[in-house]
């Protein structure tokens, strides 16, 4: 029990490095070497907590990922669904230092994702527990006029919105900034909320909508 | 002259070699080492064509956004302006093997973008001609009601959904599938439509809108 205890630190120290040298030189940039150079351990020491990269990056995306977890399970939600799904986007956009060196290695994993088996692993656990809890805040949102379907497709839609937005905000240098993030997202958020009333509203004019079916 | 026309297909096939590791094993798996093996060449030949890594990881990023706007630009502009913006995002989506390989490199290229300045040029390139596509698309389908800043940001918020759901749907295994893949991007591009409709008709009730100044 001791040992774990004690080794913890060190485990953190770690995984911190690695974040570090993620955000900011790049996923390609991490090694044990320069793990151990930068935590000021030895090459072993590094290889003794983590064996292979795979487990090395891994940890740290778990860690990174718990980071932002931690963050949105701060937020209150108050009385007004409309407002907390603001919140819970502006949390995941880049808006301040803090956010835009989290970005960056969020997207960094995320998309190193592709090619590894364990950080797509940890990818979709991630994805699927922030789909659930807006999934939820949409038929919140809705009430009962909203099929649940219709919940998952927008809920989609926004954490897919979330990580485009942050993308091209981290990988530019000023092309799209804060108040454009936040605009471009309550746009969206508007107009899903349309969309739904428009829906629960028989009467209104119909939608334009296309039939999918023949497209390429 | 002659040399340059004889140099093409030796670098094309490079380039290529570099698409092939990138999709298949990550951005993080190229060397020049690597790329010699896989295009059957020296060690040296790679390095005459391409001095650098980073150069070399310029030129396939450059090859791959290449292809994605031909297709782009294959696409014949309708009558319909809402059918031809779902056309354009139906091209940006992992819908069918060849797109879901085209996006797994270019989201490779667009992560690493954030620690590179010379794949963030040729990103910051592609999404600046993107978004003015898309921008007149949207001005074309609003006509004179829209404000200009408003299409912009709806041409902002289609391309990031694009990119995120395309993220989403590559770096995890059948999590999202095409047909939420699209119905998510028609769920947008109705509420983009609706939210413009609903901007132009002043007699319509008031959007719920937020006071963001006050929002963390």
């Amino acid at each position: 029990m001791k040992q774990v205890s004690s080794d913890k630190p060190r485990e953190a120290a770690l995984t911190e490095a690695v974040l570090g040298i993620v955000g900011e030189r790049g996923l390609d940039q991490v090694s044990v070497r320069e793990v151990a150079t930068a935590a000021g351990v030895s090459i072993g020491t590094v290889q003794h907590y983590f064996p292979t990269k795979e487990r090395m990056l891994a940890a740290a995306y778990t860690e990174a990922v718990r980071r932002i977890r931690a963050r949105l399970q701060a937020l209150r939600v108050g009385p007004d669904p409309r407002r907390h799904m603001t919140l819970v986007l502006r949390q995941l956009l880049p808006l301040d230092e803090r956010r835009v060196a989290e970005s960056r290695v969020y997207l960094a994993f995320a998309a190193a994702a592709a090619t590894s088996a364990s950080l797509a692993e940890i990818q979709q656990e991630v994805l699927t527990e922030l789909h659930t809890a807006l999934t939820d805040a949409f038929a919140t949102a809705w009430g009962d006029a909203a099929p649940r379907a219709r919940c998952r497709l927008a809920a989609h839609a926004v954490i897919a919105l979330a990580d485009g937005l942050a993308l091209h905000a981290v990988t530019t240098s000023g092309w799209i900034g804060g108040r454009q993030l936040t605009a471009a997202a309550e746009l969206v958020l508007d107009g899903l909320q349309l969309g739904q009333l428009h829906e629960a509203q028989p009467g209104q004019p119909a939608v334009h909508v296309l039939d999918n079916a023949e497209l390429p």
